[in-house]
């Protein structure tokens, strides 16, 4: 396998977890640092970051490109890359566009559910796109080379995305809702203007996404990935697990609602089951990556094809993704 | 010459003084970009930066290791890099010493002119040298690379910060005492324990760190110079001009007062004279630098000697200083 990667994963870290990642073999995950922070509470979170790096340096390290993703194959370390999962953390400052992206960030959300700043949310009953400073961000983005992610966004803004972005977009943690209508999960209208940009689909293992929920199997899971590809091209695939271990319920509330409603807003779970659903038992946690490569061989793919769904994609795609904007078009609609 | 560096520079930057940059033939400058500020107010002062660096490719660029001194030499522009002049850009946070120097931050001094929470500054009745927090934050800064400016500190505080530093430290701006009686210029036991610890001294332009003040001559600058280098060792001393060119005296009044106190305080300066002296006639700006290497010619300097003050010592320093630490003990004693 050229590397193993995980497109997005938002953990209750701990020693115990980063040695499950070296246990699984796991290269590279982007995790999520922050939510509904503002940029100060944001540093406060890298803050951290920094002191599990300096503390597990011979388990994890900070990733910041793609090269970061070969030294750990080659140290025996899990390059952690850093994302947000909503603008909060740029508050209304174009300005903290590169400095995040100095300080690591690499895939931003433009919107988690709600309307944000710059564009609408999944959960927003009127998706009005892009905002003007949704466009000039994605402008800003783009030139710094901080990937946007719109997993959280609804159709249009997702759309407008992929359009007005001048390099090739994310969705890190999401499944197609012809398999499973969910919300959160991406029309095939979405999945193929994606493909033709050059963007990147991150499968998600979270139950709400998962046809069949906490008790979806892993052949439906793999046959769904490789129905995916026939569609969007196996290049343009990769693995976003949407990871929660070792999570308390009330951190999904907070993703939930944040500081913007007083009263509870149950997102994806109900009044009846609030909490983290459980995740299906054949993927628990990093040591379980192999069971999902087994399963994409048994749909038939080629050992190359696994590879490349594994992690090679995410791999190509850091590299494109995370440098400065070469060139006065950096983006080929189509490649 | 190896290279030419100013070794602190606060002016009203502009294309006019980044092009006297580039007539100077100056390589690198440190320049302060807070006194004052927050955490978050000195990332904006950043932004400003940003905006500079991308306005202005062909001329400056953040400089962020000594190779990029190197760098700027081969490609015909000015590296930047940033220092702070106060600690109140870390606030009360230790981790944010790794953050900024994330963001380029290679200079910060523990105090300006007041107490600090790390250490207290040359105009108080009384200095009490290293604070708890300021031994901690030294150990951190020593940990990333980034080095300790002792320029408006206290006689006790940088003999403290020399001591208990495992790097070698800096005093950026500032000129011996014995020279010129000034609350800000250096005794000579601190000029020892700089240079007996691999320190490095930047010689003032700022007319009252100077004998004669404005009046000041060239020759007697670099005869000053000259005696100093008896005194600490020709590799131990490198300049830094204080220019702050194109400041109104507002500027300097803030720089004095800040939020600190809601009176007028003068600083250096006083009620008959409070805004910014004039410069000596012969350093207006970064064209100026020629003068002095010449002047330092006619002490009798070899050419070799005038290199390693006029940028070779800085750039030294440089490489030791601003990357991570290794070894247990980088700092040896008498190095």
């Amino acid at each position: 396998m050229t590397a193993l990667i995980d497109g997005l994963q938002y953990a209750n870290w701990s020693e115990k977890i980063f040695r499950q990642m070296r246990a699984g073999g796991v290269d590279a995950v982007h995790v999520t640092i922050t939510y509904h922070e503002t940029f100060r509470e944001t540093v406060l979170n890298i803050e951290r970051w920094n002191r599990w790096f300096e503390r597990f340096p011979d388990l994890i390290f900070q990733g910041r490109t793609a090269a970061d993703v070969t030294l750990a194959r080659k140290t025996g370390r899990t390059a952690i890359f850093f994302g947000s999962q909503n603008p909060s953390c740029m508050e209304d400052d174009i300005g903290l566009v590169e400095v995040l992206h100095t300080l690591g960030l690499r895939f931003m959300q433009l919107t988690y559910n709600n309307q944000s700043l710059l564009a609408s949310g999944c959960y927003e009953a009127d998706d009005t796109g892009l905002t003007r400073m949704g466009r000039a961000v994605v402008s800003e983005m783009n030139r710094v080379g901080l990937v946007v992610d719109m997993s959280h966004s609804g159709e249009r803004s997702t759309l407008e995305a992929i359009e007005h972005s001048t390099r090739p977009i994310a969705i890190t943690h999401a499944n197609p809702a012809s398999w499973h209508p969910a919300l959160r999960n991406k029309s095939e209208t979405v999945l193929r203007a994606l493909a033709e940009s050059g963007g990147m689909l991150g499968f998600s293992v979270y139950p709400h996404h998962l046809r069949g929920g906490s008790a979806c199997t892993l052949q439906d899971y793999c046959e769904m990935i490789a129905r995916t590809a026939d569609l969007m091209g196996i290049e343009r695939i990769g693995i976003g697990t949407d990871l929660c271990q070792d999570q308390p319920d009330s951190i999904v509330e907070w993703m939930r609602v944040g500081r913007w409603t007083k009263t509870i807003d149950y997102g994806e779970g109900s009044k009846d089951a609030p909490g983290f659903p459980p995740m299906p038992d054949w993927f628990e946690g990093n040591r379980d990556f192999g069971k999902i490569a087994w399963g994409l061989g048994e749909t038939g793919m080629t050992a190359a094809e696994v590879s490349a769904v594994m992690g090679g994609n995410w791999l190509r795609f850091f590299a494109e993704g995370f440098g400065p904007a070469t060139g006065p078009r950096a983006h080929q609609k189509g490649a």
